[in-house]
């Protein structure tokens, strides 16, 4: 890129960031698992009397411990980092899905204590069999870390589908009977513990943004391939869930006019092009798979993905193809949300077709040039935990915000 | 939409709101002209005592005024509100284009104190004509208002195409011979004054923010419709332009694979099918137009759309095409962004295919079905003066900021 014309000092930018000090201070040591004052300080940009004084506080409520760091202070004084109080609070997350139910406990700073595992058969849940489900979940996970439920401060629960968190509303979930369900109400009622309700992709997002390569980072968008194709956004170190809380489906945004149908009714959404159901309706046509319908989604997809490695051009162009949209959307959030990074996450992504070097070519092409390079496309295949890993985050979320929430006084300003 | 099936208490929301209560204050303020203390209090849900303090240091520091509302107050107390101190600030805006040079000069409430426009002959401009064509509109605007350069406290510059608002940075520009260019640094040495630079689309939303039906909304979206086609995000009150600055730019986000060729030298970008170049580009194929060549775009246009009411078919057929393109695009950030309301804005909003009921029909089809009524969608085709209204709220946003920050010690939390 080339250096700009310059001929005089540059006005400072206009400051992006106004959360209180006090959280800004809490998610820096978070995020950086051990850190200095000093470091927090010049991270900051603040006094290093102001990180002394906030600091001190967030000591004596218990939310942050001074750490030893032995041979490292030199003359006879030594070194002292902060890190989160792993024992301040412990939450649970879990997440219900057609094939399983998953659910972990971890501590404040977010170590895993415990966790399980439980398949399910396929189907509709009416409300009473989700809550059975998610006691039997805590109940089972409370057991094996050896605590009590009231020892939890918070659970997060995960589905997939279209939910408005912050009303803790699940309006449609593919996993669940009815629709418009009022679930973290239910759900607190049910289970006796505060609980908080987020969708897949949201729960990705924060399992990175507290657990994951998303730690240090203040703005990064995260795209999740599986059934479907989902999307998160952080910006300045928050979660956004749009205008309203109900944003973020890049899987049904429109890449084609009157395109292929998806699983939503509408036609031209990008997943009906890249979700494991588009591959497999494809296969299904061109493959004469007639005689495998009933089997399971995945067995297919690995058949698929068995001839294209072997030669077959019908399987080759299905992939090729849906890497090339898989591009189109991952240029389109570039162009829209220009973050400084981008994960793509699911399970599927060891199809390498969908991060093949001619994909990201692609994607690079359909990018706006601002002389800038392209973030860069961070793949993340996590394992079974993941979803209920960001469920745990969605709960220390809750907690942490609760604790650091401004006083709306004029002594907090 | 069905009430949802509850069956315990609501978990409160996370809260979105963090920035400081001063600047919450002063922006509440300014956003509804006048306001008792009292109303002020109840918006932010906090206590009056806090409003009392904070209203009464920001009066000591000019920014704001009472204003005694007569007949209201009731016994022997008279009424009084809050508002802005238009003298508080002078700041100029201006926007450079293709056709013509705009300014204003706007007082610290928005109220234009002078305005002026110079046409120009198209073609593009080095930078020592752009600070020329600057230096000569800020001494025309100051002469008309009465008052020297340095009763003003910032200028807002816009142009259009690719800008880095918060770096100064011009990367392109449509207007411009050169890349890269540091316009707010440059022309703040030119001018004397602080400048601040962002694009066009930026430049009406924040219109819409400050002087605009935008003024009392945390958050909406607003897509301009010309040249080319743009966007902008107003999140919790404030601008967001992407992750690293650079974001939002909807017409180049792909809604075809391999699609219609765009200026941008890509396929498929939403403005090949919706903004003025791609209409005349299809008209000029379709209605032997070919003798037509020279002519200016808004002539071709004004052309076509008279074709098209006379019952054209293939004029007809180019609105139309553009209305399905515009519906897509406008579901798309539903979708994505979930916007309390969309702002169309433009001069071609006159050409009612955009805002026909059959576009916004269609936009309704595309969009994710949540149970909620989609975004109300205002059509704003502003006055000439409205680049230069909104660089002028670019200044005032900058000066405004600059006067509130918070500062960051202790004593600040």
């Amino acid at each position: 890129m080339a250096e700009p014309a310059g001929c005089g000092p540059l006005i400072p930018p206009l400051s992006e960031t106004s959360r209180p000090l006090r959280q800004q201070i809490f998610e820096r040591v978070r995020a950086a698992g051990q850190i200095p004052r000093v470091q927090v300080a010049k991270d900051l940009g603040v006094s290093p009397a102001s990180v002394t004084t906030i600091t001190s506080d967030l000591i004596e409520r218990g939310l942050i411990r001074e750490i030893a760091r032995e041979g490292e202070g030199g003359r006879g004084r030594p070194a002292v980092a902060l890190g989160v109080r792993p024992e301040a609070h412990l939450v649970a997350g879990m997440k219900l899905s057609d094939r399983e139910h998953t659910v972990v406990v971890v501590d404040f700073a977010g170590n895993l204590v415990a966790g399980d595992l439980i398949p399910r058969r396929p189907g509709l849940l009416d409300l009473a069999e989700i809550l059975a489900a998610a006691g039997e979940l805590l109940d089972r996970v409370c057991a094996k870390a050896g605590i009590a439920r009231q020892d939890l401060s918070a659970v997060g629960l995960g589905v997939p589908g279209f939910v408005d968190s912050a009303a803790g509303e699940v309006l449609w979930s593919p996993v669940m009977r009815d629709r418009n369900v009022a679930l973290a109400a239910c759900a607190t009622q049910a289970l006796g513990l505060p609980v908080h309700v987020d969708n897949d992709a949201n729960l990705v997002t924060l399992a990175e943004l507290w657990f994951g390569a998303g730690r240090g980072l203040s703005d990064f968008a995260v795209v999740t391939i599986e059934h479907g194709l989902g999307m998160g956004l952080v910006i300045n170190h928050r979660i956004f869930r749009g205008g309203q809380g109900l944003g973020m489906e890049l899987g049904h945004t429109k890449v084609q006019l009157d395109g292929a149908l998806c699983r939503c009714g509408q036609r031209g959404c990008l997943e009906a092009y890249v979700a494991d159901y588009a591959l497999v309706r494809e296969a299904t046509t061109a493959l004469n798979w007639a005689h495998k319908s009933g089997q399971p989604e995945s067995v297919l997809l690995e058949s698929l993905y068995d001839h294209a490695k072997a030669g077959n051009q019908a399987a080759r162009s299905i992939f090729r193809r849906a890497g090339r949209y898989l591009a189109v959307g991952l240029a389109n959030v570039v162009n829209l949300f220009d973050p400084k990074l981008i994960f793509l996450s699911g399970e599927r992504l060891r199809y390498d077709y969908l991060y093949a070097a001619d994909t990201l070519a692609e994607m690079e092409a359909l990018i706006l040039t601002s002389g800038r390079p392209p973030p860069p496309i961070r793949i993340h295949a996590w394992g079974d935990l993941l979803w209920a890993h960001g469920a745990a985050a969605l709960a220390l979320s809750a907690v942490s915000e609760g604790l650091l929430a401004p006083v709306r006084e004029v002594a907090a300003q």
